[in-house]
């Protein structure tokens, strides 16, 4: 009696799972960041991600994508398939598991993100158009490699010149310094973020002013202290010291840039919203622009704040805010879960208590990732640099 | 009996393979090419590669590198431990393999070749200092996209510009043009290559003349046909007119160059140093100066050579070669096997036959790979554009 139920159970459960399958939308296409010529994984028009490895002697093979693990089935040439649930459009990292050992997909490209070079997958966005590469002019992105005597290592930015930068050498560019998250690094707003073609296709339809964009290394440490964060969200950094007092005189010298503050703007994601706010709000004498996306200087508190001591009273004076910081802009996707939320709530609250003017965006339908930040760069980018 | 004599062979072995390991020196470090903050991959004194991955529900880990697979041991953590057998100074490909799946490591960063993203180990090399990262000035690579009419697809080409190029907006340059081998693509050279590092060390050291280095991917098709390589040292492909009609055009308009033959070379390695021979024959008005690094474009053939029909008679008077390339440069490890070792040789006695003039260099100790095309760049960029 008792064995019949358990084979009922199984009947329904093989049924239940029969049907989930057959519900999946058979229209699955390449991910747009596989690697030249690999079919696997693949995205279907509902958003659901499917992914294929060999792995003849495996006994358990999983994809591991927005925080769940899910179960690929082996066939008879020991080859494992296998979906995840409908994923947000955008771009999501995620890994394989063999076995229990944690690996990139063999099939995509690898970006940083989540403290480790991995894989990712695109699903098609309906707004992709605005990061798509098209028959427009195209900047470039270039690695610069500079000695930082503060932190005494070697430190890489990336740097985005305009399209006609290279051929109009009288002109002149501001530029945005613009940060990722935590547990990602200098690479992420160019490979994952698409910062250069967001800015190639703004520039050719007139929308955003030709300008250079710096991405840097948020983390920065002085040589006798340990070489690693504690609190991702606020680390006992010397970013800010680097970045005032080395990078922008480097990028001051070796690009053609305006260098006052009215030509320079700092935003950042997440992590880098709450490092580049506290440095505008100690440094209005180098930049007149913010932009924080999915992130402000109080995170991850959803306390109100007090103007009078927040940030040593910086937000004090709201109209000497208002006098300093032309664009102000905030943003973050109507998914987001807390202390995203209730941290960018309260703080937003403290800016209109102070009659402090500024834009905020929210990314329809994302969450914490970075179709949000792509989204929130194509709204900032229109708003600098204006006369 | 027969049992007693397995047992005692099994014995055998076991102390066999106790003295192998007991014999590898511990003097294991991080690889130099390890993603930030992980401890493996190691490398050791010998050239030994050690790896470790968790896997605690496989049954069979592997290092999968120089063509040959290593087992690895499990601890009774899940932890799977492992060496290879000595490895020659320089950079490999290698991936691991996980009951039956070929996977990255996890624990590098990754590198294009064998036609995928994958990772790679550095053995430390006794002439290292010709590519580290000094405290000299340093140039910059940057990524250009361009749309090709010719394959009617985005390309991508990484150009190195030399230290002081940005600022000194009056000088001119000369151009290299240099190509990856088969399954590569136009990131081997900055990457793996380090071919950036290469030159600011010259430069630096007055030992080459400041230039543009131009790297683009040799795989180049028509739209009509078939997209894939059939066989990858002789490509039915359009790379030559992409180069010659698109690319160096674009790179003239682009970047600060002197654009004529006196002042730009073309090199390759391997597939690369095929196809740049047929290019520079073909188009001698366009180019002054070649390398060949391990290959030539009778490859695969170690037969004799007839300069009356090879690449159509281009070699037929050495003396016009003579006056036409300043600079003919071949190369290849004293490691390489056939074909490269027969039919650079074959090549060799031709242009001796020819009385054609030309450098030979060999890189001590090293094969088919990237220590023996950094070292033939070394060489080669002190020869080019000198008075």
């Amino acid at each position: 009696m008792h064995k019949k139920i358990i084979i009922a159970l199984c009947g329904v459960v093989y049924f239940i799972s029969f049907v989930i399958q057959a519900q999946v939308v058979e229209d699955f296409k390449p991910s747009t960041v596989n690697q030249l010529g690999k079919l696997y994984p693949q995205v279907n028009s509902e958003g659901i991600v499917r992914v294929r490895i060999d792995a003849p002697h495996a006994h358990k093979v999983q994809l591991d994508i927005g925080g769940i693990k899910y179960d690929l089935r082996k066939d008879s040439n020991g080859t494992w398939i296998g979906e995840s649930a409908p994923q947000d459009e955008g771009f999501h990292y995620y890994q394989l598991n063999i076995d229990g050992a944690s690996v990139p997909d063999p099939g995509t490209i690898y970006f940083y993100g989540a403290g480790r070079w991995g894989s990712g997958i695109e699903i098609p966005a309906h707004d992709q158009e605005i990061y798509a590469l098209k028959d427009v002019p195209h900047g470039m992105v270039s690695e610069v490699m500079y000695f930082s005597k503060i932190t005494q290592a070697w430190r890489r930015c990336y740097v985005y010149t305009p399209p006609g930068y290279e051929e109009n050498q009288n002109i002149r560019y501001p530029v945005l310094y613009l940060q990722h998250g935590s547990f990602e690094d200098e690479s992420g707003w160019s490979r994952q973020g698409k910062a250069n073609l967001i800015l190639d296709n703004l520039i050719a339809e007139n929308k955003a002013v030709p300008m250079i964009i710096v991405m840097d290394n948020g983390y920065a440490f002085k040589p006798q202290e340990p070489q690693v964060v504690t609190n991702p969200t606020r680390p006992a950094m010397v970013f800010e010291d680097v970045m005032i007092q080395e990078i922008i005189p480097m990028i001051d010298k070796r690009f053609r840039t305006i260098a006052d503050r009215e030509h320079r703007a700092i935003a950042g994601l997440s992590m880098g919203a709450n490092q580049t706010m506290r440095i505008i709000m100690n440094n209005l004498n180098v930049f007149s622009a913010y932009g924080g996306f999915s992130g402000t200087s109080n995170y991850p508190s959803s306390d109100e704040i007090d103007p009078a001591t927040f940030l040593d009273g910086k937000f004090s004076s709201g109209k000497e805010v208002n006098q300093k910081i032309k664009v102000f802009f905030l943003s973050l996707g109507t998914k987001e879960p807390n202390p995203f939320l209730g941290s960018v709530g309260a703080f937003r609250k403290m800016l209109e208590k102070q009659g402090i003017k500024y834009t905020f965006y929210e990314s329809p339908g994302t969450a914490h990732e970075w179709q949000t930040w792509r989204r929130s760069l194509y709204q900032f980018a229109q708003l600098i640099f204006k006369k």
